[in-house]
């Protein structure tokens, strides 16, 4: 098996021959500037080892692999519009460099760009690769609607929090190891695995993704700490805080969530203290580590060689203790 | 041959059958809201009737159609948008009567919807129709770009403008009609021809929609008359009387563009007599009678039965002349 930088260069390279017309330019420059932007291509690159470890030639879900990123990338884009961030991976979000229709337009061009990346798999297997790709994009929407209702909602739930994640960002990693399986032709078993074991994996990336905001290492993490604190962000932290405080600590979080005023140096602590004082860090931990059992347990299933369980593992184990 | 109402009945009954989840509501009411909005369905119409022409049958290319209709009004939807539009068919746009983050996420799980129906094409042809159909959408992006560019350019060609309209709104019924033929499995040749019909007969359609707004019949039109004159809208009229318009004239049309205090009972009239001292009425008969016959001579190049043949001039007649 080859190196998690290997993969990763690879997908660059196909990423960096994605060829845009030059014209009309507020529709694809946008496009090429999102795809500049960079990050981990953790899905495509999830879908190239997850082929060549069941036995495939990664050449054969390269340009599917860059779709399933170009698709990642599509949602953020527009989901930047619903959220109004400003900021993406340190430049200026699309809406904001440009403007919202630009952001909503390109963002379209974007969606059938990648469904066209995805639809380069070989004829056998376009079927299943389509249908799982639009399955999935459906998912994702519905992942989306839920996070801007949720919003909106004072009583959500741990297991609606959980859902609502597994549709928004864990099953984009469960069809990036399913589409590697299926370009390799691996029994519907190991497609399954394949799948159960990306979304799992997906799960405790998204809680420690929610974790790294409240504890991260300020010279790693890449973007300021206490982002969600002080959004007031329905993270698996704060559904749980909710649910769980009492006494004189209720009090003191209902004050930081009515508090628009509130300041950055004061509320980020505070509430940090409030969450260790409730044992979050420890309950957040112990479902980052379930979830990542079951990824790995997923991945036992599978039919792969030792060595290839063995690359996956590191790769399950390095993403989901990640300080950054 | 059936007749327009056979299968516009065929469509409307595959369209109320598409199913939609009731969970997340935000997500998918909008979209069947917009779906039972009615229209022409005139792109699902042209498929069939293509297919059925060419010896094919229209089972065959029902769901791929209604995928066509679905991605029609997913355009119509963002388009409204982003042109801030308050009012469709008589009712309420999705980014009213909800609001834009709704408008935004339903219309992207519409674009991914109308994928997965075009999916449904038999495995054989499914290559051909996804690459179709995906290239037909870049296009149509490609047309919604231009037509916002040009609303801030002074200077817009006749040319340019034709172009715009090729790619915004022809090359979704030249692509209707090449779906058809290739479900038909027509050869090569005829699915050109059924192409260049649709993509022409488009193009009379789009400048037949810019006279209607200036001379359509208000009892018949369905909306409002002089819309397009009180918006200065770069129709073919505005572009056309731009370029030819001279002394008095010019002046006349000038103060028009530059009040926005106009009201429309004196400058729709007023703008209405301009373009007819100008000719326009005549030069935009001319324009539509020669796509009109492009159309013809392109149907004529089928294959098809004589009495097929018959059945799509009388079509292409009636909506080039139609009054609404």
């Amino acid at each position: 098996m080859r190196t998690y930088n290997d993969y990763l260069q690879t997908i660059n390279t196909a990423i960096a021959q994605i060829s845009y017309p030059a014209q009309p330019q507020q529709l694809y420059e946008p496009i090429a500037y999102t795809m500049a932007l960079g990050g981990k291509r953790l899905r495509p690159v999830l879908a190239l080892m997850s082929c060549e470890a069941l036995g495939g030639n990664t050449d054969d879900v390269l340009l599917p692999a860059v779709g399933l990123e170009l698709f990642h990338n599509f949602t953020l884009l527009h989901d930047d519009v619903m959220d109004r961030a400003d900021v993406r991976r340190g430049k200026p979000t699309v809406h904001r460099r440009w403007n919202d229709n630009v952001a909503i337009l390109s963002g379209d061009a974007m969606l059938t760009m990648a469904t066209q990346y995805v639809a380069r798999a070989d004829t056998r297997h376009l079927p299943a690769v389509i249908d799982l790709f639009n399955r999935t994009a459906m998912e994702i929407y519905e992942g989306q609607q839920w996070d801007m209702d949720y919003e909106l909602r004072s009583n959500v739930g741990v297991d609606e929090y959980i859902e609502m994640i597994r549709l928004k960002t864990s099953v984009l990693l469960g069809c990036a190891c399913r589409l590697g399986a299926i370009m390799a032709d691996a029994a519907d078993a190991d497609c399954q695995a394949m799948y159960d074991m990306g979304m799992n994996l997906g799960l405790a990336f998204q809680l420690q993704d929610d974790a790294l905001d409240v504890w991260g290492d300020p010279a790693t993490f890449g973007k300021e700490i206490g982002g969600d604190i002080m959004n007031n962000k329905k993270t698996f932290l704060l559904i749980n805080a909710i649910q769980r405080v009492t006494g004189d600590d209720a009090m003191e979080l209902r004050r930081w969530l009515n508090d628009p005023e509130a300041e950055r140096d004061i509320k980020v602590p505070a509430v940090t203290a409030l969450y260790e004082r409730l044992g979050l860090r420890a309950l957040s931990d112990r479902a980052i580590e379930a979830y990542n059992a079951a990824a790995l347990k997923a991945l036992a299933a599978t039919s792969m060689s030792d060595e290839a369980k063995q690359s996956f593992a590191s790769l399950i184990i390095s993403l989901t203790t990640r300080k950054s």
